[in-house]
């Protein structure tokens, strides 16, 4: 893994070139970790556009070993007050950090006062977003992990229905807490979001939580969730029907089914993000239902649960090959019921591999 | 619930006054449920020193019926960007907004940019950690939610053990799991932190993260973990011994028993913060242990599991009545084993006020 967080730390030199500073002070965990490897709760990065010799880690006592295991190719700082450590360093360095840039988009106004104090004599720049565009597109190390966060979701969702645990009588909560422990058997971490389990009516709520309420004959029960494996996060929809689905269940299942075929098909590179919105919602929208769904398609996915891009209407940018996205439409008839059905899958040139796999067939259990 | 809030709210407004604006932009979401009780994703509060008919609270269509039931009080703006949404109401009323503060502890470089933008005519003022102010010192409803919380973990730790949970042959993940279900049992919406569960020379590393290592007869096991009711953290540390405890360890856990009670004595209203940390940290240096008691004494809980006061050498401050707060001594014999015992408590005048209330003798399981 070092040589892979080696890389990221390359490509984002080309970047901070380009932004016209010599050093960025990373002090976002999630960046630290996706440009080291760092897990821990306290850490702040110095990057320097001329190589990780002159590149500084900081992080405080409580994280000495672990560091060292973590982060055994960059020199490493041990203080508490970590960014402003790393700030101290810098000026009394004039020469090497003339200009450097922040995380402006996550440094509140206080830290920045802070930092601007520290930073005697460098100018301080904001340049939000570096990292992040680096994160858009996955690497192998990072499309494997997602394949494994998948891999768990999948077979505890199907550990659950082979068990009987979709029947009725068992509480929303009751199946939320089975998923979740099932989840953890396949090698999650922890659910990569509060799990959404909405039975009968409450399948009409699109971001329902679990509640007391039973779940009943009849029902469609909603089941939207993720798993955790090294920090990245599945997410995946399905919705079942408890027993013999009704006509207008079918109809409505088949509609977003349908939808969801179609945004899945416009996933390719160089798409627009509004085109592949576009290309669900109209199937929608022609059966008459388009206020109906009221969310946008999907979403990026990785080290955080909603990451860019954005597969709305009003989403700008295209997609490019290795992003991680969502394809997620549902039509929600209130005090009825809903549908919803979402994959996580990554873009590729040959066309979009999915990541969840299990079956987008009616499932009646 | 809507008088507590709006008592919150009346405390907030004498801030305001002593702060010289006339209105504070809320958008931490903590402190947002704080003053309005309510608990989605996504929310702004405008609230202005002249009353509540004049405060303006935004969220976005996702939640309007969440927000009519959780908030029936305030004037509510549907809008997905709910802070930029109040800063153009604020624009449009310049007489009624001259100079509004903002929570500059958490907004961050960039969102200011654009909130300096959208506030046009009205002076933006840092005004940081007022509401957190208010939050220092816990009132009824906070102190029964700590309650229920600190209830649900004592509960589901006498569980565990009455049901034979803590055995050799058992991993740390496996122990973690159960422990952390049967506080779901008991009322817990989720732990309140990635539960510690050490064994054996684990015990020794103050923030061990679970393993698939098993327990074994003579060893240490360290359990520290919390449960959350309505939002409210409890945090409590047993340490147990698998079998009959050998000599050092019988010493070792009265050590730090002893410091932990010295620690609690030492919890009064008027009490520096510092000086309670001393309290505890005398006992286990006078024993020759002060190095290997590398962590502060406590901190305040609440909607935070981690909030100030700061029970530390390095703290500053005194406690006052209604504080909520952990003493939670620890001595760590590197590749032995370690103790650290903590309780959740409420500062009172006629002494601390126990909220976890699980023995703290030294068990063998």
């Amino acid at each position: 893994m070092p040589e892979t967080h080696g890389r990221r730390r390359g490509a984002l030199r080309d970047l901070l070139t380009t932004a016209g500073v010599e050093a960025l002070l990373v002090t976002d965990l999630l960046n630290i970790r996706y440009l080291t490897g760092f897990t821990g709760s306290n850490a702040a990065l110095l990057l320097h556009a001329e190589g990780d010799d002159r590149t500084l880690f900081c992080t405080d006592g409580r994280y000495t070993t672990q560091a060292a295991a973590e982060v055994p190719d960059l020199a490493t700082v041990v203080d508490r007050a970590s960014a402003v450590a790393l700030a101290n360093r810098a000026s009394a360095d004039l020469k090497t950090y003339r200009r450097t840039g922040f995380e402006s988009q996550y440094v509140s106004v206080e830290e920045h006062e802070t930092l601007k104090v520290r930073f005697d004599g460098v100018e301080l720049v904001r340049t939000p977003g570096l990292v992040e565009k680096l994160r858009l597109v996955k690497d192998d190390a990072e499309i494997e992990a997602l394949r494994q966060a998948c891999a768990a979701a999948d077979r505890a969702l199907r550990d659950l229905i082979e068990a009987g645990g979709l029947r009725p009588g068992r509480t929303e909560l009751e199946v939320s807490r089975d998923l979740e422990n099932r989840m953890l058997e396949h090698g999650s971490t922890g659910p990569s979001f509060a799990s959404i389990v909405a039975a009968g009516a409450h399948s009409a709520i699109p971001h329902h939580q679990p509640t007391g309420a039973e779940l009943k004959a009849g029902d469609f029960l909603k089941l939207d969730f993720g798993a955790t494996v090294d920090g990245y996060h599945s997410d995946m929809t399905r919705t079942v029907v408890l027993g013999q689905p009704a006509g207008w269940q079918r109809e409505l299942y088949d509609l977003v089914h349908t939808a969801q075929a179609a945004g899945t098909a416009a996933v390719h590179p160089g798409a627009e993000v509004s085109d592949v919105d576009a290309a669900a919602r109209s199937v929608i929208a022609a059966a008459g239902r388009g206020d109906e769904f009221a969310h946008g398609l999907g979403h990026g996915v990785g080290l955080q649960i909603h990451e860019a891009p954005s597969l709305a209407a009003t989403g700008v940018g295209t997609l490019s090959a290795g992003m991680a996205v969502t394809v997620e439409p549902g039509v929600y008839l209130a005090g009825r019921g809903g549908v919803r059905i979402e994959d996580t899958l990554v873009v590729r040139d040959s066309g979009p591999e999915l990541l969840t796999l299990t079956t987008k067939d009616l499932v009646a259990v």
